[in-house]
């Protein structure tokens, strides 16, 4: 389903940029995991609007209220639900914007598809705002992976002049890489189900991912067998590989060698400069003028979501290894 | 689970590459679509070795029996299963690679995941050899798309230097581009069971895919908002875009431009070149040479597979479309 | 996973009895449907305890507070999410019962399978409290059922002596039937996928369910087939059956009859009445005494319950059938 | 999807009665378990017809060919393809049949769902015949069970008058009940996944099952919450109850007793006796005779069906048990 994605860690995610509230639903957990909440609350900090230059105007504190699932911070094995109430909400920003799609974002199809009954506050269901359940969410696996011995970090390895974006009214992307380390080895599944696919499903969830590789990726496309394959030897008694082209999974399977995907960050479709659009009641060209609170450039916001999307479905696969 | 992917037509592949026979089951396809035979075996001979220069020495005519499904030729809306033979097998080739894992193949996450019972002939069931049946699969989806109007096309778009490298012992990959185009608007799912999230699991069960991107892809990264992002303009009563730096997919929806989908293919791991690996038996490190068949690039022959995959999912997506 | 069902209308339920709310997801609802909350709320008013005698004492005004997926009370094809905040718990009433496991309850096994860390208090996320949740969904799908003029009614075909296992401090149950009429014919799947698996599959979700069956059930068992065939006819030009013994579905699929579904109610499981148990804690045997405030039947409270899962799931398959 | 089942062994079954050939895909099973192939003969020769009298005179050796997964009879991790190839197809003796739906089968909705382009020859992919590759299957699965000392055994506990129904050119039905030993506690999962609703969905797909009921049952709605519930108490150092009215299974969740499930079957639909049905074709009410090959009873053949099928969720559970 469009919402939700994991085998036995099943993650929902609910809420519009501005219905009264936004969430997340984590089934499968394992019982008996105490939670360090302030651990959880610094992690999605991390996402966070107004810590980096750039960042859109909306301030929110983004706490979580847990509903359910948690006996004294500690999991119970039913299902954990936590909410964030939305307050700063600027519906009629949007009203102008209710039958004019907006360049680069989904309010054309999605017009389409629910036939002009779609929330468009803000974005509504495919608001970035809905990264903040995520990160709740990865936050929560990553916790639980920590104590497996597995550790994910991602860093922005690309990014475009900001500063430079955001006076001229315009935005930028960049590229953001995550590794995971400490994983075992034959972790996943073969052809349709393995590391690669079900990664890849989830990170293409993140608002303005355009692009999906592991290891050397779209590099190994103009590589040689013998400087893309990577040569097995022993240390310390593991078997390992001299060098990481593969980034730590080959064929759905880990090999033991840390975990390194990247993904592509488009620049933010909203921009304050002048673009052409259709308006969707009348079929007239217009000209379209964003001026809602948005970000030149999500691209240091995005570095924990992807973190936190990545947690999700190693730990999903850790607690299916059985 | 690992080899089935889809929801209304779903795909189960089986077999491995020394196995009696592989397969398909295709289930959920409509009732009453009467197939062309000869265009499948057609689609599926671009698959087929012995076509390009630096494919395998492998001779196989790959041509599928049908075990259900189909009366006289037409769906009846039972699960079409087809088979094929497996007739040119060569499995002593094998033997001595048996507890050597070759690098850039999953034989070593894969000896680990089933404790040394995995059949190791030929690649096993990862073997490049199970793409045959995801064409015959892709060959009946895409015929039944045609009739919906929408047509699937894949190119390469970057590829190495095969004589070259098969000089060498050596092998190179190459970048596969997949356009559809006839898709309505507004086709998929939000967040993360939509077009980009569907297709990229799928595709990325393809052997050697490391990487999948749609429109400008990694490109996006570089560019500006108002480079990056596609106008909207009206042509011919249709809403359409000056440009498709989106790829036709937003969101994970369909806007009505053509789906772009790219694909980034590593050289082949099977080279004779010496490598360096590792007895899984003994732990002790040894040369490893490779002697069996094998492609110096499998690009060429991978082109009809993508268009096969692209072509499975987009049907899943249109059948479920209600 | 446990605490989800549907394919294209998904039902995610959480909370336990005592946690600080519960509620339920409803993903995949068509979007530009405006809801009738009185309605809604009438419909989950049969359920709260309180209009039957044998009821349990605990009282709650269970009214649903919408967190996403309306706008104007009109779907947007977000998921809905609806909370009930939990006001009435008397968590302490449950300290004794911590590792004393309840007969006839989940107790035990929820026990071994969440190595003592399940929440206990008030049944937990087993608790019938979880199903207030459902019957919001269930009333919302049925309110779209009703526009495809699908109509669900449940009523008891057996029930117990409910004041006088009252008075004695026991239990009873019964058998609820549901009828679904107004139903297209050749709607569902063959084999694994149809009516009768997903509704079977979905009412043993409902807390004390102990059997399913569909037309003449179990007593088909015991008829000939000359009986319990039903003979087909046309009538006004509609194909039917004189009788109606299969209940409106054959093999997965409806036949354009009235949908009929049994349910085996079990008598509620917490009695007054004294019972031989065991602290898990000491291995030791014990007396049970239950105290909480109980239903001495839970029929009355499960028809509508009844319902609910019924629209649920028949909602699920309309939205399926394309 | 219709014709698959199973989360970490699933199973998927194709073929249709006069299909050159049925079969079954495996995927999911451990790697490393040699199978007995004797016993797994032995276990499809209960199913086959000719050994009990009112049994169809189709005669087929049901032999199944292993096309994948298994290298010297043992499990290597990839999915298990087996085939039966269809022989004795006397595929005249329906043509008359086509348009003409017989009462209480499933022909009529399939006609409906398929617009007359479902294989109706012997009842195509719906018919019994389909049961065979899910013994081979269930055979499979129980031979992995047995080694973690989980027995399944199936018994009729009621059933009609065969040779008095065979005379009058009748049939008749009746009950099998299916008991599974030696699982663990806490097996399963509360609410939507646990055993009961998979049982359910997956027994469900057996031809003629009308009912599905645990433990008591039916009967526990005419219980008393004292007589119902099952008592604890400690035996040889482990928790037990006194009765097993639950049928081993509380909430979704295995509690150590033997599992008990029933099933009703309904009597063959398919009798020599005349029959009142309609031509789909002109609307045109009409006499049926059905001459065709067929039972009297299937339900001393549907006896393995049923373990097959509890073998294949069971061990599915199993697998995914961590």
């Amino acid at each position: 389903m469009s919402s939700s994605f994991g085998e036995r860690i099943k993650i929902t995610v609910f809420g519009q940029s501005h219905s009264a509230a936004i969430g997340a639903v984590i089934d499968g957990l394992p019982a008996g995991e105490t939670l360090d909440m302030q651990a959880i609350a610094d992690f999605m900090a991390r996402r966070a609007p107004g810590r980096n230059p750039g960042d859109t105007a909306r301030r929110e504190p983004d706490s979580p209220r847990i509903l359910s699932g948690l006996v004294n911070n500690t999991t119970c094995g039913a299902p954990l639900c936590a909410i964030i109430e939305n307050t700063d909400t600027r519906s009629k920003d949007y009203d102008a914007l209710r039958n004019i799609p907006r360049p680069g974002h989904a309010d054309f199809p999605i017009y389409v598809k629910h036939n002009g009954h779609a929330d468009t506050r803000g974005g509504g269901h495919t608001s970035g705002r809905l990264t903040a359940p995520l990160c709740f969410a990865g936050a929560v696996c990553a916790q639980i992976l920590a104590r497996y011995g597995i550790k994910i970090n991602a860093t922005i390895t690309k990014i475009g002049d900001i500063e430079a974006a955001k006076a001229a009214g315009d935005s930028v992307g960049g590229i953001i890489e995550c590794t995971a380390t400490g994983l075992p080895v034959g972790l996943g599944e073969p052809m349709f189900g393995g590391i690669e696919n079900r990664l890849a499903a989830a990170l293409f969830g993140i608002p303005a991912v355009r692009g999906v590789e592991f290891g050397a990726g779209f590099a190994a496309a103009a590589m040689q067998g013998s400087q893309n394959n990577d040569d097995y030897f022993v240390q310390d008694g593991e078997i390992r590989t001299r060098t990481n082209h593969h980034g730590g999974v080959l064929g759905g399977l880990t090999t033991g060698m840390p975990l390194v995907v990247r993904v592509a960050i488009k620049p933010t479709p909203s921009i304050s400069l002048p673009q052409e659009s259709v308006n969707l009641a009348t079929g007239e060209s217009t000209e379209l003028r964003i001026s809602g609170r948005h970000d030149a450039c999500i691209v240091p916001r995005a570095v924990p979501v992807v973190e936190a999307v990545v947690a999700c479905v190693l730990l999903d696969f850790m607690e299916g290894a059985g």
